[in-house]
């Protein structure tokens, strides 16, 4: 039903067209719209119009296009994600006017490490991640913790498999990310040193749900030179205190957040858009 | 094309089904999406398994449905609200660290306040609201903090139409809501006195793009007895220092948050999710 001749459906085109904005390009005609998203023209009219009709994307003076906030408004709603987010937020806080730098919650999503907080400081360190950023787990402290305790086979999958390099500090073999991973399921936290960033390096804890099982990751980034241990009791005590303010069965079951899902496209493309996220 | 019997488009029963979900029912069954939408059982199966190909719906273990990260990704990525939020968030932590207090940015979405972002401190006041919660201009002081600077006939609309009173200080008449527009004109911020939650206030200060335009609001939520003035300047500092950092023409010339779009509902409606917002 409802589909092109390529047999794709309306439903896919429409998220074709809505991922054709991105941070770099919040607004674009109509015209562009049907480049980036290789619709026929008369096809990302009718896309557009309906969206616009639903209030998906919005108009301006130059009837140009763009992002509503009717997905965000949604999405921020009723996913579980965000009730994450908000459980973990005032205590994130505390945690940033304790260490006073980047203080940042992450899940694993599709094989990735995907940021749903950031919070910054004005003069700390530069960040050039947003929320919504995604990278690889092996490039930031939040993966490593969050890998550490991921089942064997997710593991192995993983050092076994390609490694991207950003800097000269980066992981280079599965030898050296199993040694990491080792001592980080030894020591409860994980550390990455500049492997994004070569001057800053993330520190990270996992995030229980009241069930033990681990949903998140909870990491800060300070500068290369800083020590990091005296930080970690409070890193500890503050991921038990988002603990207390879960629902129990956070996660049901066997759900695995570690499954690349789709085309695998996603798993395997490096998009290191969160930067100096270690 | 791609119409139901009714004349409704693909597009939009989507947008029903996405909708059916919701902070208070974030895990549905198919049926349940069926009868939520009021869309046959056989529809609302095809267009659940589409979107769960899109990935923006996910299934659990037990076969229930529930939001994904996609849209949330998506419109944080690209939409203008959250670039706003990015450039306003480290400000927001720098003011609620002086404060001690909830902080929040706002802005006007379809003649409505919509809440972008609220810091809260753990053993803050109480507050129930979220981001993306949406209240009636006239019972917050973001939305009183706006309203002062809207075009006159978009005052009219608000001091003239019906009042919805949440606590015995809610604003009761149009005389009452132009008397306090002026005072907040006159004085550049606004308070609103436990107009939603009768133990606390809200503190609004207008937030403005390079060009000049005011574009956001900046609040805090104190208790009632605090004495407010004296946090007045560094609100007023904190909301240059978010212009600084948004880009010229955040707005473009003849946009209207202030029209309400679609059938009007919307603004009828009202919805205080936003409890003690002031």
């Amino acid at each position: 039903m409802a589909n092109s001749a390529s047999g794709e459906s309306v439903i896919s085109r429409a998220m074709r067209v809505i991922e054709a904005f991105t941070a770099g390009s919040t607004v674009l005609g109509v015209s562009e719209v049907a480049q980036r998203t290789g619709l026929p023209l008369a096809t990302a009219h009718r896309i557009v119009a309906e969206l616009e009709a639903e209030r998906v994307l919005e108009r301006d003076s130059q009837r140009k296009i763009r992002m509503g906030t009717r997905l965000w408004e949604i999405s921020q709603r009723s996913s579980r994600e965000m009730s994450l987010r908000m459980a973990a937020l005032p205590v994130m806080h505390d945690l940033q006017a304790l260490v006073k730098s980047h203080v940042q919650l992450a899940v694993i999503s599709d094989g990735e490490v995907l940021y749903l907080e950031r919070l910054s400081r004005r003069n700390a360190v530069v960040n050039l991640a947003h929320p919504a950023s995604r990278i690889p787990p092996y490039l930031c402290s939040s993966g490593l913790a969050l890998l550490a305790e991921a089942p064997r086979e997710v593991q192995s999958r993983v050092t076994d498999g390609p490694l991207t390099v950003s800097t000269d500090h980066s992981i280079r073999t599965g030898d050296q990310l199993r040694a990491i991973l080792a001592e980080a399921r030894r020591r409860g936290f994980a550390v990455s040193y500049g492997y994004i960033q070569p001057t800053a390096k993330g520190i990270a804890v996992p995030v229980r749900d009241p069930d033990g099982r681990t949903v998140a990751a909870l990491s800060v980034v300070v500068p290369l030179e800083v020590d990091h241990l005296p930080i970690i009791p409070a890193m500890i005590t503050a991921s038990r205190l988002i603990t207390e303010g879960l629902a129990p069965h956070h996660y049901t079951s066997d759900d695995d957040p570690w499954r690349v899902r789709g085309t695998g496209q996603r798993a395997s493309r490096p998009r290191t858009t969160g930067a100096d996220a270690d």
